[in-house]
């Protein structure tokens, strides 16, 4: 198969990004894109003209799925320090014995290009083997400028290389790297007026991210990234309210954010500014579940405020070494009580929204990429209800099978 | 490759069931067994000699994995109340509108074999994937002789046609069919006088397990269970103290029990009972982590009577639809506390004594059948650290790819 040769898809049962059809379903694929979609019983030999025909003979068919939000590319591993909580090490003792992020930190700076990249492909094609067709990269293990640009030159290649589309965060305020340990400003100050146009001139980020918390950066100080952001064209994003309420997601939304993530200590004011800005509320239960967190994001009120609600996998080495999205869609189920639609929502036409990216992929509509999955199953709930099954029988990126 | 021809496994980074090697191993394998194993360093070349060679490149090997304790097979989808019971149905509802476990029930006695085998298939390759070389599954959705039986016979079949080994237990004593609502005696002399003695003239089960709960059966019923059971030379395990405490555990001891699972409300009493008999704890956190639970299993006194702990999928249609072991490894170490390398014991030497086979398989051991996964790792902690990764890149069943 290749781009050039149309076709239609059907007899799929259809989950379409946001709402599950109510009767089998015929999708034309042109050029890579969705050329439109009818119910079958509507089909007539007419349409079918000029179409090399697939029957999908009931079987479920969604949008690609859409991760937005992983941290894929890192060095070193940290099972050792996984291992030595469980045999009860405290945090303290693997702090010192130079443990945690800054591990990884070491590790990544150490790390050629190469390395990086071979490192990071098995992680991405766990994803894809899950359904993936578009996945957000963040840097964020460099903490210099030389640094966090390799990781986002290794996020492009992924994508150059690997049939994914790949969408890179910057994200070099997400710790204080050891060189400015008693200097956050002057660390913001680098990530502002270095960092971002760097990144920016050789067009290597999309997006910039934060981490908003009390053991990283303060509101005032993700918000002067923000506006540096801004400047140089990048969308914004940032970790928010995961350990506490600073506030940090309504600041973020006021700067026009595209998504703020974790957000279990969101408060309805937070909720409201969220829902004004239409900024999406990503929910990452990999972390929550790796972490043994009891705080539940405020699921109620993203929905009385409709605000929606992206589900990612959050995949880095420390809090969520997590490599499959499908099981988000139990987890989210199951610990933050999604309906299975709305966490397949969360991971199709929400998790786009997330990237700024709803009018190219996470739906099957006229229009967009035809990047899509047959599962199994003829149930979307199905995908949420069970892990390790349904199995992924065919994953299509831009109309080619991938 | 075939089971004839001698091969020796060279520069693997070994688990062997119990413990990780200190340097690399090379392992012998013949006929189908392992013939010995050494360490590199004191390998020579007159112990390669008609061997054919296979470099691992350090690459992790482990025994093949046992998972304990499934119900694989089943008629129908419970998906649809997992959906229902998010979107706000009671129990009640569910229950009033055919749901739980009797629906499962209603949809196994409809089934023909062909159409239970076909559909077990899926849920035992989703296991296979993850490196599973031994599975048991339980009967438990027909309750009566008929359906159990046929179960039984499913099971049976799965394990001819696919590479793995099948364990089966019959369950007779799993709920109160619709047919003894009120006469939960006269079902369990059904089981008994008549379900025990059938499956054992057919050669269909190895073992017989219960339910042993005040939603299900006594512990009288119980023993009367193993009694019958003990007559027809069937080994004994039990669903004990998974909702409460009521010494199910200790009686399924005291009759010679394999093993006892779930156990979440075992006390002290009972983990002596379970030390002095050396039956096994098979713990099963997929159904934890499914139904919410809070209450622990007491690990630390199954550590300090040194019980053997198994871990397994208790993959199942209502409380743990998952499909994979390797998942089971990270919840047993997230939820319950484990060590990986307690985990890894759970899935390979301690599993398999939980089905009376240690001295088969579950061990990379000299005259134990040649069942073992490579992977791409050559840390044991990682199989228990990250989720969807590291790959399975070889699985061998009695010397053979698999
Ligand atoms: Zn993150
Ligand atoms: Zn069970």
């Amino acid at each position: 198969m290749n781009q050039s040769s149309p076709r239609l898809w059907v007899n799929a049962s259809l989950f379409d990004g946001l709402n599950g059809a109510a009767e089998p379903m015929a999708v034309a694929v042109k050029e890579g894109q969705i050329a439109w979609l009818k119910p079958m019983s509507e089909l007539n030999a007419a349409d079918q003209s000029g179409f090399e025909c697939v029957d999908a003979k009931g079987a479920l068919m969604t949008p690609g799925l859409v991760d937005c939000h992983t941290h894929l590319v890192f060095g070193g591993n940290r099972a050792g320090e996984f291992e030595a909580r469980l045999e009860g090490a405290s945090y303290e003792e693997i702090a010192r014995a130079g443990g945690g992020i800054i591990s990884t930190v070491r590790a990544t700076r150490a790390a050629s290009e190469d390395e990086l990249f071979e490192s990071a492909r098995p992680r991405l094609q766990a994803l894809m083997a899950d359904g993936v067709t578009t996945v957000e990269i963040k840097s964020g293990y460099g903490l210099d400028v030389e640094n966090e640009l390799k990781m986002l030159r290794v996020a492009r290649r992924l994508g150059r290389e690997l049939p994914v589309r790949v969408v890179t965060t910057l994200l070099g305020a997400h710790a204080l790297p050891p060189e400015y340990q008693s200097d956050a400003d002057g660390y913001i100050e680098l990530v502002c007026s270095r960092m971002i146009p760097a990144a920016a001139a050789e067009g290597l980020a999309d997006a910039v991210d934060v981490f908003c918390e009390n053991i990283a950066f303060s509101v005032e100080q993700c918000e002067r990234v923000y506006a540096a952001a801004r400047v140089h064209g990048l969308a914004i994003k940032g970790h928010t309210e995961q350990l506490s309420n600073l506030g940090g997601s309504a600041a973020a939304a006021r700067a026009g954010a595209l998504s703020v993530d974790h957000i279990e200590y969101l408060d309805e004011a937070g909720v409201k500014a969220l829902a004004e800005a239409g900024t999406v509320a990503t929910l990452l239960p990999g972390a929550f579940y790796m972490l043994r967190e009891t705080r539940l994001p405020p699921i109620e009120l993203l929905r009385r405020y409709r605000v929606p609600m992206a589900l990612a996998t959050d995949a880095n080495p420390g809090t969520s070494p997590i490599f499959s999205l499908k099981l988000m869609l139990n987890m989210a189920c199951t610990l933050f009580r999604l309906t299975p639609i709305e966490a397949l929502r969360g991971v199709t036409a929400h998790g786009a929204r997330a990237l700024g990216l709803q009018a190219e992929v996470g739906r099957i509509a006229p229009g967009l990429q035809a990047d899509f999955c047959l599962w199994d199953t003829t149930n979307p709930a199905e995908l949420a209800y069970s892990v390790g099954l349904p199995r992924l029988t065919t994953r299509i990126v831009a109309g080619v099978e991938a």
